[in-house]
């Protein structure tokens, strides 16, 4: 394993450190329980938004803290669920009257913690469950899972808070932006998680993972590996089938490296995928290309589709101000 | 090799289309010649600034194309120097009345093109070398080449010139950000080039490249792998040599990823950093993580510190609008 780490129980604590030391003017971090919360609190009486996760998903969630996005963000140890104690304390810190709204994503151990920090929390809440990963079929035993919508959900969801909407518009807002959106992701290598060494999965070097996962999980099947106009095109199949927009549909267009694809490469696929689209006469209203929702080192990319209506372009538009995304601010 | 490509005469094409119609409202491509160019060009009478070099590197330069900081970027095949045609018509293209200012990284292929494209060029011009690597002697026979630090004078100079400082005023500024300036990395893998479809170099799972170029060049020594404390102590003690920061002395510090390298490593290492120069009584003033200049897929990082003055905090905190740097525009 080739990493730049001291020890594998040093890793995270420091690299938060680090996170929140290089980005001080946008967030701070608390010390147990971890969390990252915004450095500039929000008005009385705006809805607070709190996500979290597994780490190595980076910059996902803590890079999307601070205005006009989330309020706290939860990290667990590399690809584990965060505990309920660091979600009722960064509720507590972050509250503004106005209601708490758990932003999750769909893995087991995410929805039971995030579960049972909402039904113990004092202060009301809700919760938007995101499970936009359609590489699995609706009726899987455990649902499908969340992966690189998240974050236009959390900056959606995020502007409409900072707006004033309160915690059931909020809640109403990010289930339908997530019911609009549809991913899907291939992987040509697999992760290495620092606490196991090597790379969690096997694959040839003429092979790939359609539908794979974030966490290094295989995905929908194995298939030789192919050139990119027909990754794209089998990717960005899937998700027309799904969400099936209109021609004169608008939408966003998100292309998500997994971490260790070059941009030159993540652009490459945006061309393809626009293209897709376009010939559908689907209008590609918004964009956003880069290594948002990663997988610690995988090669890989991911393609996000979200069908756009005029709140939600109003929405992506509005001012933010996090580490990862800026805008308008 | 396993990358998302069709070919490689077209990837560079298909991945600047890509780029382009993902950043239409900060960019434009031409096309015969290829340069990227602000979409809103600056006000009458603003010295332009052109960058450009090898493809690879992204978001280097092209990324760097908006307000407050590049004027036009020209891009090269992979690892290649672009044309002088391609300056010349860039210069032509978001020329303002008040000269064009070339900032060139220092490899022989792009001091000679971007040299003949001066001479050429019929706009009062002047040019800044950028050369912080300190991995080579000063003595080096071809000089120190241009690495991360390159972004720290395209930012501040770009700022100087949305401002209105004249041409004269650009290039000494240039020049003193570049000699406040030094930069070296360390590689963890070679990078691939599609073109030769396997690594660059050979490095064993137990040896990491010191001192190594943006290119997948050979760097200062290979070296046994260490951790990350012993790594950056490494990196750190090049540049404090170089620059001799005193206590009390502000600095940037900045943590550029090589493409490869996950964030949470990088703010592992930005942390370890920060720590080396504040138990110096350093004072980090001003920080950037990320992957900013990249060479492909390789893993590895750099540390670049520049040393500061109010002059150069002002334009650093000065408001920029382009791809990969966004914030207060």
């Amino acid at each position: 394993m080739k990493k730049f780490i001291n020890t594998i129980d040093s890793l995270l604590e420091d690299s938060l450190k680090g996170f929140a030391k290089a980005h001080a003017d946008i967030v701070e971090l608390n010390q147990e329980p971890h969390f990252i919360k915004r450095a500039k609190l929000g008005s009385p009486g705006k809805v607070v938004l709190i996500s979290g996760g597994g780490s190595g998903h980076e910059p996902l969630h803590s890079g999307f803290v601070g205005l006009g996005m989330l309020d706290a963000a939860c990290p667990g140890q590399i690809f584990t669920s965060p505990t309920p104690d660091q979600m009722l304390a960064a509720a507590e810190a972050v509250d503004q009257g106005g209601g708490v709204l758990f932003i999750v994503k769909n893995y087991a151990g995410d929805v039971m913690n995030f579960e049972i920090a909402a039904e113990m929390l004092e202060i009301p809440n809700a919760t938007v469950l995101v499970n936009d990963d359609v590489s699995l079929p609706k009726t899987h035993s455990i649902g499908r899972r969340g992966v690189a919508g998240t974050l236009i959900v959390e900056k959606m969801v995020g502007a409409a808070a900072e707006a004033g909407a309160d915690l059931a518009a909020c809640k109403a807002l990010g289930d339908r932006i997530n019911q609009s959106t549809a991913s899907i992701g291939v992987a040509l290598t697999s992760c290495t998680v620092p606490a196991l060494g090597k790379p969690t999965f096997d694959l040839g070097d003429q092979e790939m993972e359609m539908g794979v996962g974030i966490h290094g999980e295989h995905g929908r099947e194995t298939l030789p590996l192919a050139n990119a106009s027909e990754i794209v095109e089998h990717l960005a199949r899937a998700i027309d089938e799904e969400l099936k927009p209109q021609p004169g549909q608008s939408v966003l267009l998100h292309v998500n490296g997994f971490g260790a694809t070059p941009l030159i490469e993540l652009h490459l696929i945006y061309h393809l995928a626009a293209q897709y689209w376009e010939q559908r006469g689907v209008v590609i209203a918004r964009s956003l290309v880069g290594n948002f929702t990663t997988s610690l080192d995988m090669a890989g990319a991911s393609l996000t589709l979200t069908l756009l209506d005029e709140e939600m372009i109003r929405l992506w538009d509005a001012p933010v101000n996090t580490a990862a995304l800026r805008w308008g601010a």
